[in-house]
């Protein structure tokens, strides 16, 4: 696992949920270990476990319970991700290839909906019934989410309110339920909870823009991805939203997105868009949202868990990878 | 929903469970609706909830928690259908068309997730973290199997222990937790949990094994698919393997069940098993299974719902669809 700043203060729970994340169940076949082992020793940032802990060591939560939460949004995540890149056809992730790129598309739809159950069987090891309620009700809005894309259009609205509510199914919904889940556990008041639930729900949007701004400037090997991955995918996100407000009729840009265009039309695309103010614009509205995120932690007792949760909302909209 | 003689005691509960099967949560999209719809509507035996209800009365379990489980297990089991038509590339099931047949392979893997998530929903509303456990277990045994029937040869062993060890991860673990989920709920003795569901694992062994059976000797219309249909897939059940054991060199089963076989080979080698001595074999397997499931109720008090089931189990050998 990589280690950030934000990990400090969790980082002896953090080990707990990778050793969690890392056993074999009994009678388990080896192929999904494999897998596993493959998608989650990776790495990654450990973003959701991580506001599952600080969240919970806020509100004063059952730290031993709180860790099998903290694997099942990693490990729920990741069955998403397996799903979403066969779907996508996407080969390469967090710079290793995808499940789909070594296997079947049937092998690869088996272990995705194995480890969908791992994280429901991790979830109910909270031992908490309404974390298992919400836990479910998000996956339920993120395939909902994905099912409305693909039938309304594969994310080719330009309409910024049609975005945010397909950011906030994709990736701030999970988030949001990660660092609500430290205040149930707790069975914290309605009025922290909700405060923790609106945090989180801002991060993720917040999270997901600048996801999105990268995908059009980081280098590809920080990304782990090809760069512009989204364009070429024809799914349209804030900073091409924001570039075709300004310019509606730019023809590389169009052409990227209509039919199958060339590939030098589509680096020209990606170049122009990369290049244009809408990158600065669309940083400045996930800055935005991140001060919202923090604004709702006002709200909540001082501690120095709180001051993490500040300072994860400042390093997301700061991050260059 | 089709009525059976085993439904009559929970005729009120499984109206409720039909009405709870049939809700649409606010924002759903439609393509969902029309899915359940389609799928869940078709009717079928509502086997699954029947036992959980029928086991939830004998052990006392709060009736409103209960339907909740029984929707739950109908939803998980429909779900699974769902990636397994995709899978096998299934065109019909019960005498309807499969997801796969009228949608993309991404809708049908995506419709499936979501029906995964509203069955964990479901099982969560019945509030109750172990019956949640159990749920998630559940899912992962019949995941585990599938990927290991892929893995290890498509179900071509002619071992009737291993034949057994996939049956059981198919069909008979949901089956046995459906029962073991009124036991749960009840919170009823280890003792009579554990003899439900062994009644559970018994009676789904016994309902497997004659699914088996009615593929090759039922018609088409009562089957609502193809007869012959396992072994058109390569698929060893227990009548082939029985007819193996006996005939070993027949060549017909044996080019059915290597490579690309002619249409009028299929045909010859599906007539070959379901003329042979091995269908009432595999019945009378079917059937022992069946009294050993009876018998697991033998430690139970008696109570109409206990007869309720040991009829049940008589039905699901006698059925002749």
């Amino acid at each position: 696992m990589e280690r950030y700043p934000f990990h400090t203060l969790v980082q002896g729970e953090l080990e707990q949920v990778e050793a969690i994340l890392q056993e074999r169940p009994p009678g388990q076949h080896e192929t999904i270990g494999t897998a596993v082992d493959h998608l989650i020793g990776g790495g990654g940032k450990r973003l959701r476990p991580t506001l599952v802990l600080l969240s919970g060591h806020h509100c004063g939560a059952d730290m031993e319970r709180a860790v099998f939460a903290a694997a099942a949004v990693e490990m729920l995540h990741t069955a998403t991700l397996i799903h979403d890149d066969l779907i996508d056809g996407s080969l390469i992730r967090r710079s290793v290839g995808t499940l789909n790129a070594r296997w079947s598309p049937s092998t690869t739809i088996l272990v995705g909906d194995y480890i969908f159950a791992r994280a429901a069987v991790l979830a109910s090891q909270a031992n908490n019934v309404r974390l298992v309620q919400r836990f479910a009700e998000t996956l339920a809005t993120i395939c909902n989410g994905e099912i409305r894309q693909m039938f309304d259009g594969r994310g080719l609205s330009t309409d910024r309110r049609e975005y945010e509510q397909r950011i906030y199914a994709k990736t701030a919904s999970l988030i949001a339920m990660s660092v609500e889940s430290g205040a149930i556990l707790a069975a914290a008041s309605e009025e922290t909870t909700n405060a923790l639930r609106t945090y989180g729900e801002q991060l993720g949007l917040a999270f997901q823009i600048v996801d999105d701004v990268l995908d059009f400037v980081a280098d590809e090997q920080t990304l782990g991805k090809p760069v512009g991955s989204d364009l070429r995918q024809g799914l349209i996100t804030l900073p091409t939203l924001l570039f075709l407000e300004a310019t509606p009729d730019h023809s590389d840009v169009r052409r990227a997105l209509s039919g199958r265009p060339a590939e030098a039309t589509l680096q020209r695309a990606v170049a122009a868009v990369a290049c244009s103010a809408a990158v600065e614009q669309a940083q400045e509205i996930a800055r935005a949202y991140a001060e919202q995120a923090i604004a709702a932690l006002d709200q909540l007792a001082d501690s120095r868990y709180r001051t993490a949760l500040v300072e994860l909302a400042e390093f997301t909209v700061r991050r260059r990878f």
